[in-house]
């Protein structure tokens, strides 16, 4: 068997290439020091022949700096594993991490739509952030640090799970006034999708800003307090409405930015993965953009975990 | 002696009634069962003859809704002193913790100001929130609920210490690009304050967002973080600049909610306190009102805990 493996910040996920095993764990690098314990246990079970390791938890605010993060990373993987690829924001696989490895789980992926579905837009809604990139002549065209794909529009740093909702908005439209919101970390997006009925609970695998349940009751005081309500201040209309808004303002920061990438590429349809992949679809169908879908394709396993699958397959089959 | 108190989400502000003693402690409801403790400490060190409490602890999301944290509150007041007085959003002491003492803290300041100053506009940049209150024959003329305050710009959930950068802005203009930035909590007001000069490291008194340094280059290191860099990949400018952005954006924000409640009410002055009065007098010198400095007229130690103060005198002048 060969692994790919998608070490982020948030998560860690695992794919087999042949797509028929596939692993999420949620794994906050910033306040756990488990990874070298969760990798162990991922080669003992598996005993892979080789893996292909994608990351970008070197971001996490517990390292100094992103050489640091990817120093601790890649000492766990080598601790766990005999044959190991890291693959770079180039989208080629090598035998050391190099900091190039950084931020560059999207190369992979990049790579592997390309060859499967030929030019288009990229674009991989996670938990936590969204990839957007084109793929000109079967390769990334995009920037290759996290710094340029913000500054292009490359990445949006907003997603399906983690988002904080003070992030994603300023004000709510509630009873015909601009309302302003809580700066406060008290509601998520997958307090919004979990409401709306995007995503399951197992899928809200991170912790809840209070701590409390992942049911829609919990979700919906969580939303209250964004406006710093208790829920009887508030109609389950208004929080439909809340969730909503917050749904229409990231489909609406996505679909901005997928216009623009397609009329600097020339390109008209895109490709989407990942928890938001639902995201992705409806931000097409604003845009004007032709949509096709990875779990349509691969199943929903895959689309949730792309780049580990992605970094699978190209170790795999040596396509480099 | 008689004492005031404001109970918080973060902090814990005293001060006697005669301006000679003043207390902050940070004191964060949401993950700290230490209240009870705190408090009698403080009784046992200062014995008041009464005291007068001002809350908005009670929306910290430990608290399932805002009476569970009033109760919470008024059972560790209780237990501590003998002789007690909550100021609700009317401005007048009562026995009784009731569901108006929520989020009240203003109320207090604002009857002070109203007898020391006049009609004016009261507003007060803490450590999390600022409170927009106009005074008008001497009352409050504001809403009385947090969620109202919200809707018509009488509370701006930003403060000086604690409001994570990814709330307050959507994009930083950079290299001549308007760069979005991460949702992360990275970096905090503080660090933006910190860094330009305007707060000391002893009154950054909150967690940094990394659990490091309250010193200039840590502050650095969390602001290039905002923009997923490590600090090498920013040049100094670059990072004064960020955080000159920020400072901007806090005081647009402020400066437009202050001309509405001045143009709304026909008031044309500002009494301005807080941690963060620095960025109401400049937002008063953007928006063309005047302003009178809580600082000046009572000094830094009254400013930055005003609402106990005011809470004290209310109590001990029996105003009411």
């Amino acid at each position: 068997m060969i692994l790919g493996i998608d070490i982020g910040g948030a998560n860690t996920k695992l794919a087999s290439s042949d797509g028929s095993h596939t692993e999420i764990h949620y794994l906050p690098l910033w306040k756990s020091s488990l990874l070298p314990e969760v990798l162990k246990d991922i080669a003992s079970r598996h005993k892979p022949e080789a893996v292909g390791v994608v990351m970008t938890g070197e971001l996490a605010d517990s390292f100094s700096d992103k050489d640091e993060g990817i120093q601790y990373i890649a000492r766990a993987v080598e601790e766990a594993f005999a044959d190991v690829w890291y693959i770079d924001s180039s989208g080629t696989p090598a035998r050391e991490a190099k900091r190039s490895a950084a931020a560059a789980n999207w190369a992979a992926s990049a790579v592997l739509a390309g060859r499967d579905f030929g030019d288009c837009i990229f674009a991989d809604t996670g938990s936590t952030t969204t990839d957007i990139i084109p793929v000109v002549n079967g390769a990334a065209a995009c920037a290759k640090t996290d710094l340029e794909r913000l500054c292009r529009g490359e990445l949006i740093y907003a997603g399906a799970l983690r988002t904080n909702l003070a992030a994603l908005m300023d004000r709510v439209e509630l009873r015909g006034c601009a309302c302003r919101i809580s700066s406060e970390l008290f509601a998520i997006t997958g307090d919004v999708y979990l409401l709306l009925g995007h995503i399951s609970a197992e899928a809200y695998n991170c912790e809840t800003p209070d701590g409390s349940g992942k049911d829609t009751g919990s979700a919906r005081r969580r939303l209250a307090r964004v406006v710093c309500a208790d829920i009887h201040e508030l109609s389950d209309e208004d929080l439909i409405s809340i969730a909503e808004q917050a749904k229409q303002k990231q489909v609406s920061e996505l679909a901005g930015a997928l216009s623009g990438c397609a009329g600097k590429w020339k390109l008209e349809r895109v490709v989407g993965c990942g928890l938001g992949e639902f995201l992705i679809e409806e931000a097409c169908a604003k845009a004007g953009l032709g949509f096709t879908s990875v779990s349509q394709e691969y199943g929903h396993d895959i689309s949730v975990v792309f780049p580990a699958y992605a970094a699978a397959r190209i170790v795999s089959e040596k396509c480099f």
